[in-house]
């Protein structure tokens, strides 16, 4: 039998649940049963089908279905059904419980309300302020990940061969990426995003309006999974986009970088990359602790709109309505660099910026970073070089 | 200005909005609002973010955030929002809807229920259970699956080299299948299960627990997904049991095979697998149109207990409790193989039957088809070789 289920240091644990239990202080929530699968892994650095109780002044415990998956340990209890965690935890009758009633399905939350007969908070929004604030060893996992990401992103050009479509492309870069050791998943926040390992976008294809809140949206190769990819041949004039899955540890970067077959990419797409690299060295610098993420993105726009590119900012047929947007477990975490966020950045947010253009005819164009905020501005933990990379035939 | 948001024939979208109804009706519920992916394209052919109201006696209406994603179509309403749907249907305050409260998140939920100032009612099982039984067309989908699905195994063999580990071959495997067309992704229902694009176990990693409902487990590359593939090298005498993804078209045939590096497999191990190909010629004929789903279970346990493999049956340190399952746009659809299942088979049911054996140190055998339920018993979706194939040096 194993002394604890914890896949992370103790003391990191213990750090993380004091960030829990602080903000479940200033709310007023003295206790949450988390379910989350990204909170469950930021909890304890695993998964596992159960639940973790957080008292606000007590130890956490652990209920988890299948425990023999977990070999055991002294710190569990097994459980097979939400209904018997009541009997092992101290909740009084009618206390008020936060749990995560953003990702919670209905009738999961339902059956807790009613086996500790208790009324839901919704706590969703106690744990991503918490995990948007990274600690010491997440910052680490991030820039590991960054390394290897840069690392894959160094093969693409090697990869390209004429008459490919961006499809093809794509699985050559997943093969790439997966051999380095991505584990392939975007994990999400909300109910609907899906994407498989990457989002490369040729041509007009870039255009194709997204279904969901993507910065940019491509057709897909079915309607059943409608972004990305459709199989436009990488033909010369085109650009092609690659975002691809930076998850190397169970924490994300998020990096674009853009390129074309040869270098007869229009005047306007030129401009408009340059535009965007632009943005990234500004708002690397206004990116510090108090800065508001409005005003982030208002900077951004103001810069596309000064270059004359406003109709083509963050898409043409259809605008995103962000610039950037935390990240780390999940790809869509806080703080959102959006018009009408109220999120202030601080120390120790990573977030994506990805101010993108898309040029028609030409296709999107432009580029994504991610980076920690620090007390100078931002440190870019993805450092691929940044012009359009031109396959050589 | 296009008519119609459909992406499957007007005719094929009716006959499975009839059969919803149909079920509506025997259930007393008159109104239900969609909102879970697989229920969306189930009913248009097609994925957005948005939502489908349904009257058991009229009209279907589509409410879609983001309208032109789908190019302006005359039948859809655009909502940027739940609350908006009330001014545009005619549901009586007060009213119950079905709402699918097994995968819609709580703040959901209680979000259209205030809209409407209605009371919910669970519909997730009426959708289960309709689209349990496929229409002609979706058959079709899943034989075009099973028969792509075949031409990527076919290829396994020469994937192989020596030396290889698990993860190194399942890379290549993902590959071939998506050159060949295969999306990527495993939609499952149910909020906790996750895997990347296959599950392949070398030797004794396939008696790692799985934390989640998979037959089979494996420790995974990183505690934030443990499933699947750890990184053995393989080697003579161990065991590779494949079970990857055969999504093609939005629909999934669920398809597993076993394959090792020389000869020298155990013979409990060779047993065993004869064992699994023995139980599905069994089933093949039990499973017809009113077999009771709990009997085809105990027939293929008493198949293995009376081969003596009773230990090893769909695991060895934790068992699996179910032989198989319904598939289709989701990886776990009714009707379910398990002891205790009620499910009755219906024309139209397509069921994977895995019959799996895990034996210490060699790994895991057995095989995985997936199958219609005809008059004449099972019709087989998946047909490659079902032996044991030997990699060549």
């Amino acid at each position: 039998m194993h002394d604890t289920l914890l896949m992370i240091p103790a003391g990191e644990a213990a750090l993380r649940l004091e960030k829990v239990k602080a903000r479940m202080k200033a709310e007023n929530i003295e206790h949450i049963i988390v379910r989350d699968t990204a909170n469950i892994f930021y909890l304890t650095g695993r998964v596992f089908d159960g639940f973790i109780y957080i008292n606000a002044s007590g130890n956490p415990t652990y209920f988890v279905r299948r425990p023999n998956t977990i070999h055991h340990c002294k710190d569990v209890v097994a459980v097979t059904k939400p209904e018997s965690m009541p009997e092992h935890i101290d909740v009084p009758q009618g206390s008020e419980i936060g749990l995560e009633l953003d990702s919670l399905t209905y009738a999961m939350a339902t059956r807790i309300m009613k086996a500790f007969n208790a009324k839901a908070v919704n706590a969703s929004a106690v744990m991503r302020k918490v995990r948007s604030v990274k600690t010491g060893m997440e910052l680490e996992m991030l820039r590991e990940d960054g390394i290897k990401h840069d690392h894959v992103y160094s093969k693409i050009p090697s990869l390209f061969r004429e008459g490919m479509t961006d499809i093809e492309l794509q699985v050559e870069i997943e093969r790439t990426s997966r051999l380095e050791g991505c584990l392939g998943q975007f994990r999400t926040a909300g109910d609907v995003m899906e994407i498989h390992m990457a989002n490369i976008l040729a041509g007009d294809n870039a255009d194709a309006a997204s279904p969901y809140d993507f910065a940019m949206g491509g057709q897909g190769m079915n309607p059943s999974l409608p972004v990305g990819a459709n199989g436009t041949v990488i033909r010369p004039g085109l650009s092609v986009m690659v975002d691809a899955n930076g998850n190397f540890n169970g924490y994300m970067t998020d990096m674009t970088r853009t390129f074309a077959c040869t270098g007869d990419i229009s005047e306007k797409a030129l401009k408009a990359h340059q535009c965007s690299i632009d943005i990234c060295r500004a708002l690397e610098k206004s990116g510090r602790p108090g800065a508001e993420a409005r005003a982030l993105y208002e900077e951004a726009a103001s810069i596309a709109r000064a270059a004359g590119l406003e109709d083509y900012f963050m898409g043409h047929s259809q605008h995103a309505g962000f610039v950037g947007h935390g990240v780390g477990i999940e790809i869509n975490e806080l703080p959102v660099i959006a018009p009408k966020s109220r999120d202030i950045l601080e120390t120790g947010n990573v977030i994506a910026l990805e101010p993108k253009f898309v040029i028609p005819g030409t296709g999107a164009v432009g580029i994504e970073n991610t980076y920690a905020v620090t007390a100078n501005g931002l440190e870019a933990l993805t450092h691929s070089p940044e012009q359009i990379t031109v396959f050589l035939p």
